[in-house]
């Protein structure tokens, strides 16, 4: 704990004595006599040093100008002078601010006294500033009859008869007459140093105290944001525009976030800096809750919904501190088919077109570093195809004023190509050939670029067809943004130092000789980071019912982990508390993002999740059993909406028991969350409560938060606290030392349900120059159809006896995961004839925002 | 005015009769006995309300909580009662707060009593709350002696026989024996309705005077910076991190912006909401600078400096209001050859890393928009490619619930086919073909796709060759980002309504019968208005000594028009007011740059400018005067760095004069600005000075911003200052109706000096196809080399005696301008051997940035 004394003049106390031996720190600031009211305010930024508890301004009365007093911070003005402070001592609240401490000190001596003070008159003589009105409050407060006068005043020496105790202060000391003096029945003499002293640590030890108090684990005093849900269930971004919006000050001043850890962007968002890990890394953890799903229909069965619809109920109606970590959607779709990905119903992250469009950036500056690299790699092809070594080299170790010197990224390319030189003259020829050229191979060159926009012409180009690039032709590609390997390590990293390490990392291509080369070959990563300095911290923002969510990274389930970023749930984690949970989501379904989440996320981040909350629908589990085909765009076939029970129990006995069985392979407790439709009838949702518990669930329980936001969520949110209080023994799958090859084995076998894998020979070629390029411990990420649990889109309910075909291995580096494909990926998607953006417009008068789902 | 009242329960007062008689608004809320603390806080978003001048809350004080008190808005409080205005009243500061306003009716009464006051006791009973310690300080500061007591006192009876005036509430009046009341001298009962009613009008009157002065003109209260500035000069990245950048709500706060119209970015940005703009409107506008430059070397002169070292120098040392409106810096070049462009050395934007990368998104959002034009370009016409025109209507104009209804954006469309339908099934056949076929001439779509990186490979592409896209191949391209036709509208826009319109106008291609196809025909505009609704907020930044800065789009110079935003200027003009000063920066040399200014912004935004400010260099007019060739990365030669007074004297006589010349066409005074570099003799400056004014500049001065900041340049603040109080007879060059090739050549002649012009037949066919679309009254925005006035860049000087050729023409008709291409233009840069980028890094622990200039 520091205290901050700015003295104008110099004014020996006994703080500076007292301090250390109590155990905390003290600056004295002394100032010159004659200085300005802008000093003093600028050295008032001690007010945002979190270190800082209390800031004591001693400065002469004609000094502290309102506008000095309204830059102290009241939580740190341990003198009680702001005035802020002074209206609540008026006002008798004593919860929040601070007492004077010469009038605490008054207080404490009048305290002492040995006879009994109630009802006795106090006379205060010559302090008629704030000090004044703090003394007679508080002596009015503790019983006692104040009475006020002026030291020249004509009434004192009648006055001075009456009151039986009498406070001045030393100023005005030598006012007194003898002969008044003589009559003093109790004289207090205010600015005795002790005391004094005394209670100005007082104040410091309680602002600490405070300080502290909000370090620990408490409930939450969340407003919560009332709903009434309509029938029927307006869109959408109609039910988002009704809602507005907590502050998001306020928002994070409810979940103790301190103001220095927020950056706003605009009023219903904000970044929260990763320093909140380093304040509260003594805190106990909240409980990590994952919500994954059964295999889904091409329609989605609502596990975002179910996610915002739980932590609604958790936090507004349980009043348990809770938090959802959310991706961010990709604005491609949001024009394209798929409209919005805020949750959807009463169960929605609002506003949801800030959720949906832009955020905070992180995707354009994931957009900008993933672009920049494809852009050296190009460029520096062309270069090396045009120009010789010694060109290369001058250029690349340019003289400036006659000296030649490596950049630091030079030396670490110097050191892994084992050059251990560091002056550029002692190359040899050789050695300078070897440094300047990466010789990528333009076939193997395997970084794409991307864009955020569903924009299918750019999945074949031919780049470098303008005579400037000399003939450098050569065939790429562009990717959907959130395909990017950056956006696979944004939602992995764990500080800024590893995600400068894994861009760093990154694999872009092969030499001819076929060597990796790396984003730190390039000379890029050092610019990677700064472009992406503040896209590694997560974005607040809140749901319908003003409960907090992270919004953060958003890869792909496929060819990436699908899981949001492993900071925002250690983030949310530590906000939350002991008992508080987190809420996040895997995409897909369980055998994907599931899997993923426990084998690659978990594995990165350290963190053990205490409960899954499978999401299954009467829908996807009418098709496991063995209903028609469902397909987006067609009407649902009667079976669908009709009344069903044996289609019911068939995907309750196929699909949903084996997604449940994989949850246990990991050793954690599944509740299942049945996402009720209009359609559902009673005996339905009965039966597959019942069957799933059989199954093997912990519970499972019906959810309408769709139609009632956090309210249509409690069962499950009990449930999930139960689920909760039980112990998970977690274990991953396998260990990652293992071969390649049985990784991927053992993935297809346990929780695909295959008989065995095949890998084609390009498969096994890459999986050797993987091993020996020393990635053989990297974990695994399947690329798989989501649509069924074997390679089969078509193949429902838990298919048997196929054997998984691995046409291809890739890996991300930098990201740290080898990724198998099994059949093709689309990581473009494109427009239909008819794109949402048709009926996506903005009313310029009242900028209100329609179309957007 | 407004003022709003929170009643609990049925209170009848004279207010809502009293209001509307002296044209007051009054909205009365009564509340139900039992409404909860959630309740009252959630109608305080009243304050917010920046129509709402007064909340006056009457709840009974069990209610008034802490978390109430502090949810009220002390400026709004007219009520006086939260903490921060109880404290003021105590602390007597009542220039902000309010008194409450039964202790002002109180006082009034006392005033009005007949006997002097001065000196008189006063008994205050029964009132121990804010209200009682606000009276006592009210009636101590008038000169009286304040006594308190409680109602049931033991003292009373002998107290009330002392002071000569009393005080006392209603609620009290019953504890009152009636021989207390016979010995009352002055008895004033204080629930008195008249005067009551009439304090919280007096405050709320208070509050709206208030209101409107924070409208009106007044120097702001600016903190600015202070510089130390250090010899040698360190690097820009250097300066900027050891400045500290103020709070930016701080700076808002300081030149007069109210919080609601701020959205903060992070500490240091936020954008400023066009509300402004209605607010203000009755405000005069300032003085309106332009900083334009001579021919410049390759290697820059620094307007940019210059701009922010004059409104340094104007608002930190002469304390006029001023704003500098910069371009937002294409992130490309960032990393390639440019570095930073937020000025340099002690005359920069801060943080400077925050105005070079990212922003707040601005480029993004651009990016975002233009190639979801791209991507809707390719998709429709592969649709079109792929489908019979019945499957292209029903997709189009899909049965919803068995309804086919047409979007608002396609009643566009058909009725700027002549189709005045709005019933789907009526359309006939061909009605129907003509509607769902843009029939797109491949070879004539003139939108590329843009990204904000410096990829040259992207120049030209080949799209469309993956097999999904059924052989519907073409070649296009990437532009860098701010060459965008979008960036260019959002520079010209002056309202969200007009930037709507102007992205719906943007023709991206022609039809095969040479029809134009606009973004509202491919259904896409009002997505684009989505996506750019916040980037057309401008971005408030600072400068080194803490002045205010806008950031706001950064068209390309060449193809566009190359300056800053009308929306940044307008809004900063109505900020500074009557006395204060706008700068802003056209690109290029004043021939490009400034007459684009004029004759292109000044006639879209209607604003008139005050003085021109034409940068200088003693190198570029050396160059100008016939010295060697200066290139970038080469050294220097000689003649640069030694005394050489006679080349100097030649560039002043030749392109100096010419471009003094340039603005005076326009009818605007010219003060000359010289950059000095460390090299520079003082003969030279003075030289450069004494011609410029023969050459009929106002004046001409030598500044040193670069190495002093602010204070380097006050002699040029003065003479701006000076020259702003002479009249300015603004001119436009060409009257728009003249037809395009006399805009042309009227530029062609009048400004570079050109005998004429030759069109090629490209050019001529582009020019009757343009006037016979109705596009023939755009004005005229030249494509020309900056590197000489005319079009060949290594003609120094001010050359004469030559045609200028017109390559071919464009148009930007969403922007509103036809761009004559004099020579090739480059609208996507590259990247060198050695990109900026390998230096650029980021420290992990202390978050520091180096390398970035």
């Amino acid at each position: 704990m520091r205290i901050l004394s700015i003295l104008p003049f110099q004014t020996v106390n006994t703080l500076t004595s007292v301090c250390p031996q109590i155990g905390l720190n003290i600056t004295q600031i002394c100032l010159a006599k004659e200085c300005s009211e802008d000093e003093v305010k600028e050295l008032l930024k001690l007010n945002e040093d979190p270190r800082v508890h209390g800031v004591y301004l001693h400065l002469p009365p004609a000094s502290l100008t309102s506008r000095v007093l309204n830059t102290l911070k009241p939580e740190k003005d341990v003198n009680g002078i702001s005035d802020l402070n002074m209206g609540r001592l008026v006002r008798g609240d004593l919860s929040k601010g601070f007492v004077p401490p010469v009038a605490s000190a008054v207080l404490d001596l009048l305290e002492n006294h040995d006879a009994p003070l109630g009802g006795k008159s106090v006379l205060l003589v010559g302090e008629d500033g704030p000090l004044g009105v703090a003394l007679q409050c508080l002596i009015e407060r503790s019983g006692m009859v104040a009475l006020k006068s002026q030291w020249r005043s004509k009434s004192l020496q009648t006055q001075v008869n009456e009151p039986t105790i009498e406070m001045s202060s030393k100023s005005g000391f030598r006012y007194l007459t003898a002969a008044y003096r003589s009559q003093v029945h109790l004289f207090v003499f205010v600015s005795v140093l002790a005391p004094f002293a005394y209670s100005i640590l007082a104040n410091v030890v309680r602002s600490g105290r405070r300080w502290l108090q909000e370090q620990q684990y408490r409930p939450w005093q969340l407003r919560s944001l009332k709903l009434q849900p309509l029938t029927p269930v307006p869109s959408d971004i109609e039910i988002s525009r009704a809602q507005t919006p907590k502050p998001v000050d306020q928002l994070a001043e409810e979940i103790g976030l301190l103001p220095e850890e927020l950056e706003a962007y605009g009023r219903s968002k904000a970044k929260v800096r990763l320093s909140l890990l380093d304040r509260l890394h003594a805190q106990p953890d909240g409980k990590y809750v994952l919500v994954a799903g059964i295999t889904p229909t091409p329609l989605g069965e609502g596990k975002s919904t179910v996610t915002i619809g739980l932590v609604q109920a958790l936090s507004a109606h349980l009043k348990l501190n809770s938090f959802a970590c959310l991706r961010q959607p990709s604005q491609g779709p949001t024009f394209g088919v798929k409209g919005g990905a805020a949750g959807g119903g009463y169960a929605q992250v609002i506003p949801m077109e800030e959720f949906n469009l832009h955020l905070t950036g992180d995707i354009h500056a994931i957009t900008a570093a993933n672009n920049l690299v494809a852009a050296a790699i190009d460029a520096r092809m062309l270069h090396e195809a045009t120009q010789s070594d010694k060109a290369l080299f001058s250029r690349l170790v340019p003289s400036v004023n006659g000296v030649r010197r490596f950049s630091p990224i030079q030396i670490s390319r110097l050191n892994r190509l084992g050059i251990n030189k560091t002056d550029p003259a002692s190359l040899t020829p050789e050695e300078i050939s070897t440094f300047v050229r990466l010789d990528l191979d333009p076939s193997k060159i395997t970084w794409q670029r991307v864009l955020d926009t569903n924009d299918r012409f750019l999945r074949k180009i031919t780049v470098g067809q303008a005579s400037t690039e000399k003939g450098q032709i050569r065939e790429t590609g562009f990717d959907i943004a959130v395909a990017s390997e950056i956006m696979a390590i944004l939602a992995l990293a764990d500080s800024l130092e590893d995600m400068k390490n894994r861009l760093a990392r990154m694999v872009v291509g092969t030499s001819r000789s076929g060597e990796p080369v790396t984003a730190e070959d390039l000379g890029v990563s050092g610019a990677l980071a700064v472009l992406m300095k503040d896209a590694i911290k997560p974005t607040l923002m809140q749901t319908l019912e003003g409960t907090p969510v992270f919004v953060h990274a958003g890869p792909f389930a496929n060819i990436a982990h699908g899981n949001s970023s492993v900071l925002a749930d250690k983030l949310a984690l530590k906000l939350v508390g002991r008992d508080g949970f987190v809420v996040t989501e895997a995409g897909f379904g369980a055998d994907i993002g599931m899997e993923k989440f426990f084998n690659i996320k978990c594995r990165a981040s350290g963190l053990r999740p205490n409960v899954v909350v499978l999401v299954a629908t009467v829908r996807a589990l009418k098709m496991h059993g063995g209903g028609p085909n469902v397909s987006a765009g067609a009407p649902l076939p009667r079976e669908y909406i009709d009344e069903n029970l044996s289609l019911v129990a068939g995907g309750c006995h196929s699909n949903l028991r084996k997604q449940i069985q994989i949850a246990h392979l990991f050793g954690v407790p599944v509740v299942v969350a049945l996402n009720v439709f209009r359609t559902d009838t009673q005996a339905e949702i009965d039966l597959v409560c019942q069957l799933a518990k059989e199954c093997g669930a912990s519970d499972a329980v019906p959810c309408h938060h769709w139609a009632q936001g956090g309210r249509g969520s409690l069962e499950l949110a009990q449930a999930v606290n139960e689920a909760a209080s039980r112990p998970s023994n977690f274990q991953f799958l396998y260990n990652k030392e293992m071969p390649i090859v049985e990784k991927i084995r053992t993935i297809a076998k346990k929780v695909y349900g295959a008989d065995d894998i095949k890998l084609s020979p390009e498969a096994e070629a890459k999986i050797d120059y993987y091993s020996q390029q020393g990635y053989g411990s990297l974990p695994i990420c399947m690329a798989k159809t989501h649509l069924s649990l074997s390679h089969m889109p078509d193949k429902k309910g838990a298919p048997t006896g196929f054997v998984l075909p691995i046409r291809d291995v890739r890996a991300s580096i930098g990201a740290g995961f080898v990724y198998p494909l099994v059949g093709t990926m689309s990581t473009m998607p494109g427009l239909p004839t008819r794109p949402c953006f048709y009926d996506i417009d903005l009313d310029p008068v009242t900028e209100e925002i329609t179309g957007l789902f």
